[in-house]
């Protein structure tokens, strides 16, 4: 039993990477898509959406029939019940993707507004954090994790910057940019929705990690 | 220990309630603070947002300690795994009033750019959704969980409604609108966002409800 377990989670983890690595390479292609102009590629992410549901579902399922069937204790019940909440944040980060392939679609047929450097930059950094959160999760490592946090104000930064960019220097000085520069903004928002999943997802780590040091050594506290 | 279980379920539904009360309270106030022009009622939904967090956790604690201690069987570790989603849909949805409460306090000291008419409406669709999605785990009803899912299309109506208007005949019109306009814009995809956290509600509840039902009496599949 003990050794069916520990291959049952061994394949949860396996399960989450590949969900992880659908999370990003949906975000990685609605940019690509938005970056060459590419109609097939964004239309590709939206088409891909499905897959990443029913793979979300099965990790679910998976979660628990795992608690059901073999009861785990403490460490490894927050391990699988974290793995619940990792699964629905990168489906999530999935569901973004395609809002930023909808909005690419928008604007790929239209004449171009500006040459795209703030948003890649910030396309770069959601998906550092997305892949960090998961390494964290899969080596429990609350460090890699509060990396992913201090990462989070960067990416309101670049945010911030390309939204007060598009607004002051764009749609309130030529009317006629509204149109184009609010789906630029609404794409910044979108990938920096995807940095606070990240985020979300780091916070569930170092809780997972600390909860369990918290609950069964608390002399470790002060570290 | 069947009765204390049952008593810990019992709180954890009255939990639950609370941190539903909460989240419906904050999507509320920060409308009003909107539609009142009022900074201190816009603050308190910002200042509020620490102890929603809280409950958040303590409720999720309660959740692993329930499944730890009584090891439930499926219908009730599927309430229990199910209420740790809805926990954390709400805290979202908390979250998103905070971000409300934010673009409120931008525009109150502007000029009013127009009176609001559908913005009040889609978030009553809001509330109605998110009272109607928390309403359904508690009763298991899975006709009320539909109910949900079919209000989400007038929530996506309005909400494009009210970025055309805003973009047609304001930004695109008038460039010095654009600041004020863009706020209200990013209100009403907050107000959807909101909606669309009720959705992932209802839709865990018919899971929940549906997955029990197909793994105990496929029989009944055809209802």
């Amino acid at each position: 039993m003990e050794r069916h377990f520990d291959e049952a989670l061994k394949d949860l983890n396996t399960d989450i990477l590949r969900m992880g690595a659908f999370a990003e390479e949906a975000i990685y292609k609605s940019i690509e898509a938005l970056k060459k102009c590419d109609n097939s590629i964004a239309k590709s992410v939206v088409n891909n959406d499905k897959k990443i549901d029913e793979l979300e579902l099965a990790i679910d399922e998976k979660c628990i029939d795992l608690i059901a069937r073999y009861q785990p204790m403490a460490k490894d019940l927050r391990f699988i019940t974290t793995g619940m909440k990792l699964n629905t944040e990168l489906e999530r980060i999935a569901d973004i993707a395609v809002d930023i392939a909808q909005r690419a679609l928008e604007v790929i047929d239209k004449p171009i507004l500006k040459p795209l450097i703030d948003l890649p930059k910030l396309a770069a950094v959601a998906q550092m954090m997305v892949k960090t959160a998961i390494d964290s999760f899969i080596k429990g490592d609350v460090d890699m994790a509060k990396k992913v946090l201090l990462s989070d104000p960067e990416a309101d930064r670049l945010r911030d910057l390309i939204q007060k960019e598009l607004v002051e220097d764009y749609m309130a000085k030529d009317a006629s940019t509204s149109p184009r520069a609010i789906q630029l903004l609404l794409i910044a928002r979108f990938l920096e929705r995807v940095c606070d999943h990240a985020t979300n997802i780091a916070e569930d780590v170092i809780y997972m990690v600390q909860a369990e040091v918290v609950k069964h050594h608390p002399e470790r506290l002060r570290q």
